[in-house]
């Protein structure tokens, strides 16, 4: 199936379809309605049939949605049905956070190496792993299949380690240093800034002050 | 000055500005043209145009922006002015990630408690703070001017723990459980969902793929 054009909207809102979709299984829902489905979700019906025509459109008029064909769909979509490998850079909080989160292996993505250019933290263990020698760097993703590379460093060098993913074949980055980092034709960039969020919840709440006064 | 429906790409791209523009500053730029800071920031210039307009508009025709005082409106518009307090329910790795993370504090953004159920985590040493019970947390907000609450626990307990932040008056929640929140009027909520982020990654680059076939 080609796609062209997907809206940044939509690839935002995929994920939280699947999410939905995942939680209405684990309930024992089998088929939903768009209505339905977009009281739970908070967007327009016409929004989500919009959305899923897409991909072809998964719904039968009058009939609604058959929800784990729908999950299943999207999951391909996604491109969630196969394992992805993911090395960190950054063996600080972040990085450590990031390496002890389960709820990313329930969804096929498994990190598999953690590295720091600080040699006082090489060798220690994260959730299971060593953290090893950016040195080490190329060597590993060659062996090991790896899809993703997380940036869990500041700013300052960000871009240079990312480009070194780059250069050793790595072609998605999860970006999370205060930076927008752009790596090219054929690399994408998953940029969480997580100051700018703040900024968000701030800017936010300004606003909702405002419609009080 | 009265902001009418803002859409949240305005309030996405806010944030950017005022980075874009404090890196500006930084180098000892002190004046922009919307081309040359579209350029910069990789959307159109008539973007930027129709963005800043939004806000009464900042620039003079054929002169460009100056930097230094569009940085401070928009610093204004974001709220950023002020300091704001913050607690962090949940030690855990995500939660100390977040308590370490020095970037905030440069923002105006001060974690000043963090808080758990688990009485083997309470005490502990946390970037200087002492982890403290929840049981603590009314008591805590009322004596600290508490602002925003940031959910960094399983998504079991996230509602339940958000409802305790709203009824004892943070109406601003940061949100990292893999669950969206929505605590009604009032209350503004930004959800940071990694696990979504990643799934967004996985289908860039599946759309990527699939325009070289």
């Amino acid at each position: 199936m080609k796609h062209k054009k997907i809206s940044s909207a939509v690839i935002h809102r995929l994920p939280k379809y699947y999410r939905h979709l995942g939680e209405l299984i684990d309930t024992g829902i089998q088929r939903i309605s768009s209505r339905d489905l977009s009281i739970r979700m908070r967007v327009t019906a016409s929004q989500i049939r919009h959305d899923l025509n897409q991909f072809g459109g998964f719904g039968q008029q009058g009939y609604g949605y058959n929800v784990k064909s729908l999950y299943k769909e999207i999951e391909n979509i996604l491109g969630l049905g196969n394992k992805h490998n993911i090395v960190v850079i950054g063996a600080g909080n972040l990085g450590r956070a990031l390496a002890h989160y389960q709820d990313f292996k329930a969804r096929g993505f498994h990190i598999v190496g953690i590295f720091d250019n600080n040699p006082d933290l090489v060798g220690d263990d994260v959730s299971g792993l060593k953290v090893m020698s950016v040195s080490d760097l190329p060597a590993f993703i060659k062996d090991n299949d790896v899809e993703i590379g997380t940036i869990a460093i500041p700013k300052s060098e960000a871009k240079k380690m990312a480009q070194v993913l780059v250069d050793n074949g790595v072609n998605q980055i999860w970006n999370f240093a205060h930076t927008d980092l752009h790596m090219g034709d054929g690399v994408v960039v998953e940029n969480v800034n997580l100051t700018e969020s703040l900024m968000r919840l701030s800017f936010m709440a300004a606003l909702e002050l405002e419609k009080k006064q």
